[in-house]
């Protein structure tokens, strides 16, 4: 059974002290429903993927919170898998209409983080990471800057082409209206931003941001014209913590995730016109690229400098047209369905500024803590 | 595509100290695969039902946290929704093989409570209601003696009735080695023990549990004789506040998902021989009986009292052979799984002391927050 997108839309991402989650989600579902020609009526289930909820607001139960809110009356589900919240829900609500139980469904990101406290949200992160992670008292950029450490050191790689990250992606972001940075920055500004963690500086690291994504998917299409269709999906797990991994270069849950993508869709790397990938650090879409089989281990960092993924520069692949984690913003749960979101409008030709001419196959990939658990999608205009 | 439960295990139900969640899992998972006869690498994805993992513990991705602790290298996800956790974890997992991309699934419900202050617990399960039930600081106990309050106004619901609940389950109990509380007890005993949240006494409340329970489901059951099969599900929601709620004496949502799950099953509420209902209060399983269809408004308070769904009394159906909520435990995103453990296990024959003759139709009702979603599913035995 074939399974089409029908709306996409996605919120500012930002820091919205002056919206609450209810109103974030209610403007994004209306948007991504209008997008679809469907109504709340039409849907089936409501998939809901969100990190922190729990661990920061107090509130669980967030399916039926927002199926309630929105005035849904169906099944109504969270899904949770740290930053690849997202990207399971979606994964999840498609397996819905696959076995032909819901027509429609609706699969909602949301997360609203920067109302509170820096040292609460860098502690309820770690809520993704392994027991001796949290109790060595580590922390995302400090557990990614040990992965940099060993790709510098493995593969020299240097600064300059994780800074080369970071320009790319505030580039991107520079065309995208709702994404959290929408400043371009030089390869000096990020080289010479405050270091973080030991090879990773500020423009290395994405940042806390609220934001949310909906995306309706259908088993049935028939009332649009090319609709974009799940190609291939895959997710993988692999432990929690680093110490239990037999490298610190690649993230085994990523090689396999996709693995099973391409497979299914029956496509390969070299097929792909368009990725979103979990920039979480720039580091990050580094070991993506290479996980991900676009370009051979160790190679990634030399390519992303000479602009070989970057918008107007690139003869094949662009990655990161959102600005990625990096620029868009990294509203955990919503980070999942934006980048469906956004490779869907690019195959949609409907990117504007930010348009890669002519992308026909696209892919995202979302990554849950630092790689215990992967989803990748490929996409395709039927 | 029928989808067949090819193994099930629980664990002992209560304060367990000594045990870690990971121990719990361990042992529990390797229980139910040894019934299925299957083993790890035959097993496609994980589903784990937990809610309060991240409020209380700090850890979030149980998905990938207990595939990795299980050694099991697969497609892993956290399925949250409140105290229907469980349930709605098998949902999905049931989704997944019928999708076609899973054949063999295990579906993992667990939670750890006790190790947390009574009073961070109260908490942290309030994350399942409402804005306003928090903010008012209402607790569960005292929004269910509302809805008691409720149906004691308007159908003389008495409190000898609520007790009679709690006398049967902990009857149940008595014959169940797993459960929380084996001790039966007297009538007289339920009504004088402390008042907790008027009506509502000591024995109207379940207990706060430790506790892990697993079922394998496949599309393929080859090489069992007379499998389990689910014959129907049902998933609905509601408000997450009573204020929003037409009525405080029936959860449209457990009618709502029984009347799907009937449906798909092709049957009537008349068919069904044992049945595991929601009684996270005495008054629970009064409403829950009405709510399935099992006895007319109003009515149920006097059937339970006079017996009628008792083991050994009951013509027919039986309710909470497990011990229910009630006396069993409940360990919140165990439960759901628990109590489809259990129906299989009646459905089987194999249940003991505690079977009931005969039972060839069995159903499970789910209910996360004061009823804001309910999952109800139907098996039998082919």
């Amino acid at each position: 059974m074939t399974v089409s997108i029908l709306g996409v839309a996605t919120t500012q991402f930002g820091e919205l002290w002056d919206t609450s989650p209810r109103a974030l989600v209610k403007g994004v579902v209306d948007e991504a429903l209008i997008d679809s020609r469907l109504q709340l009526k039409n849907i089936d289930a409501l998939y809901v993927g969100n990190m922190l909820s729990g661990i920061l607001g107090g509130q669980e139960n967030l399916g039926a919170f927002f199926a309630s809110a929105l005035g849904l009356v169906c099944p109504a589900f969270k899904v949770e898998g740290a930053c690849a919240s997202g990207g399971l829900a979606f994964y999840n609500g498609a397996l819905g209409v696959r076995s032909g139980e819901f027509t429609n469904v609706l699969v909602l990101g949301v997360e609203k983080m920067t109302d509170h406290k820096p040292e609460e949200v860098a502690l309820g992160l770690m809520g993704a990471g392994s027991d001796e992670e949290r109790l060595a008292g580590a922390t995302f950029p400090g557990l990614y800057a040990l992965m940099a450490q060993a790709h510098m050191r493995e593969f020299k790689t240097t600064e300059e082409e994780m800074s080369a990250v970071a320009v790319k992606n505030h580039y991107h972001a520079s065309l995208n209206g709702k994404a959290h940075f929408r400043n371009p920055i030089t390869l000096k500004q990020a080289l010479t931003s405050p270091m973080i963690a030991s090879p990773l500086k500020l423009f290395d690291c994405s940042p806390v941001s609220d934001g949310a994504a909906a995306v309706v998917i259908s088993s049935d299409a028939s009332r649009v014209k090319k609709p974009v269709v799940i190609k291939g999906a895959g997710v993988a797990s692999d432990s929690l913590g680093l110490a239990q991994r037999n490298t610190l270069t690649s993230l085994q849950a990523a090689v396999d995730a996709a693995q099973k993508a391409y497979k299914q869709a029956q496509v390969a790397p070299c097929d792909i016109d368009v990725a979103e990938v979990h920039d979480c650090f720039t580091i990050a879409e580094i070991m993506a690229m290479e996980d991900l089989g676009f370009l051979a281990k160790g190679e990634a960092g030399q390519a992303i400098f000479a602009g070989k993924t970057t918008l107007g520069k690139s003869q094949k692949l662009v990655v990161n047209t959102s600005g990625g984690l990096k620029a868009c913003g990294h509203p955990v749960g919503a980070t999942g369905v934006k980048q469906i979101a956004e490779v869907v409008t690019q195959l949609r030709g409907k990117s504007e500024k930010k348009q890669v001419a002519g992308a026909k196959i696209g892919l995202t990939h979302n990554v849950g803590g630092t790689g215990a658990v992967a989803v990748v999608h490929i996409f395709a205009r039927e």
